[in-house]
């Protein structure tokens, strides 16, 4: 199995990028890597592996770039280029930490969508209280969606989680302001009825107050709410995070709590930190993309390869798009 | 002035109620209340007081109640009668604890929307990191939203915010998935243009993660993204306080670190008690209705009155009216 990785992208490139290769042709003696990037840079740091080639690439698209026109002109940008070695079948799956835009752009522009999926969606693992995760999306690809797009983000999903995570009949929710049928806008109300119409195991509406408490295994939502849930998500644990510690440093005591409790809090943030999750899917391709968080260490940027790996492994493009198929046939 | 209280709303009434109201009456002796209950169950605990009337009722709404049914059938509920008493100018502004879905079609459908207003807004004070609070609305009075809603929820916020919060100019944001003019959804790209023409201190797009910082006084939304974002909030600060908990709690010096840090954690929740800042307001009304929140101890109860007496005092629903009017003549 051949993966395709992008090593100019995210804050810490290419030397995160290029230790996270390293570290997953350690791990995974089933891979090849294509590595696309400056060569001179990557070839400094990792020397020579024989499950190893790199691609040299005189661009890259940064993160202030506009996605779509960047992927347009930048014809020899790193991502680009890696996402060409998947849609021409030389590579059977791509890894970038870059700019989310971009890659979107790449995966629908070059890679291309998967025969009867209307929209690709952006799907990244999220934290639960209990440590096991939980998949969202769409979490931003597409800020409209229509009650259709929501029941094929529904398939996505769940082969996903049954495929990749290993969740038996993993159970599907809608993400709404109420947990009853007749709950929530238009858009929900109306896609209720189809994903009960899904080859899913839908458990109905879920609401977000109940997201860290893994409610479900696959959360549907449209794009601009899933981003606004997630930002909503990051920015409330950021503020706790920040009156906390004032909270503790306002007194003698609480700073003396604060030097005990160090230990105890540096592993509530693992379990916080959703880079220990994996990198974000791209679900509706006609092969898979990972994006991996634009902060991505080593370790992150291996997981990612490790995502793009099972989902190559387990065919999810290919069963997503048949099962997707299946539902045409039967309206 | 004349408060109409509805005493049999909420977890804990009548009793914080009747508390809320006595303390009301204590701290401002400009206002009379007419109490609307359970006659027996308010009197066995105030007594009587000069500046006080109570109403007494057979029925009352309760949390499980269908909201549009309930208002139109139980005629003699301590909340219909409440809004009959605004509705008939008896009252200048009613209060309740009790369910958020009643109160707004007792608003909508007693009371009354106030003329050019399309669509009342619900719109609670939240919390931020430096303990001056923020207004956000719509907040599920209406799930889904056109374009100009929203530019009138931007008047209506700003209004309140200027008359009751006393901020001057208050800077008001659109809730949206990016800091750019271009981005978001079809909604929110269309409502940028109107509020930027509405008269406000339009500040742009603000995101969610930037919402505890205190990046807006006001912030604008449609009624399903607000309920979201709200729940979201709520859920993650639960969920975080018990991982922290537990964390604290899975060492030995952990559980001595957070005895030491007891004080400390007093504060900050304190801080995060959105009960604190006053109860939600129900704007676009003929007269003001303030909704408190269901968990209100007589505090709260106390801070609703307060602000239905300051909308009442600077007639915040005729500036909403007047100034809504204006928009309409320069379309």
């Amino acid at each position: 199995m051949i993966i395709a990785v992008d090593a100019m992208g995210g804050d810490n490139a290419p030397d995160a990028v290029v230790d996270g290769v390293k570290a997953a042709l350690a791990e995974f003696p089933d891979i090849r890597i294509r590595l696309y990037g400056d060569r001179e840079a990557i070839e400094s740091q990792i020397g020579g592996h024989e499950r190893l080639s790199v691609i040299h690439c005189s661009e890259k698209i940064d993160s202030e770039d506009e996605p779509v026109r960047a992927v347009r002109r930048k014809k020899d940008a790193s991502m680009v280029r890696m996402a060409q070695s998947v849609r021409d079948g030389e590579s059977d799956a791509g890894v970038s930490a870059g700019n989310t835009g971009a890659l979107m752009a790449s995966g629908l522009f070059i890679v291309g969508r998967m025969d009867g999926v209307d929209r690709p969606a952006l799907a990244p693992t999220l934290p639960t209280v209990d440590g096991s995760g939980f998949l969202m999306l769409d979490m931003g690809a597409n800020a409209d969606a229509k009650p259709q797009h929501l029941a094929q983000y529904a398939v996505m999903g769940s082969v996903y989680a049954e495929q990749v995570r290993n969740i038996r009949s993993p159970r599907v929710g809608l993400l709404n302001i109420g947990t009853e049928e007749n709950k929530g806008n238009e858009l929900t109300k109306e896609a209720f009825g189809l994903i009960g119409q899904a080859p899913v195991n839908f458990i109905g509406n879920v609401e977000a107050r109940d997201l860290l408490n893994g409610v479900a295994d696959v959360v549907v939502t449209d794009g601009f709410t899933g981003n606004m849930v997630l930002k909503t998500i990051e920015g409330t644990a950021q503020g706790l995070m920040h009156m906390m510690k004032e909270a503790f440093m306002s007194t003698a005591k609480g700073k003396i709590a604060g030097l005990l409790a160090k230990d105890n809090l540096g592993g509530f943030k693992k379990k916080m930190d959703y880079t220990e999750y994996g990198g974000a899917g791209l679900f509706g391709l006609k092969a898979p993309l990972i994006k991996a968080h634009g902060s991505s260490n080593a370790n992150a940027i291996k997981n990612a390869i490790r995502q793009a790996r099972t989902m190559a492994e387990n065919d999810v493009a290919g069963r997503i798009g048949e099962t997707i198929g299946r539902m045409g046939e039967h309206e």
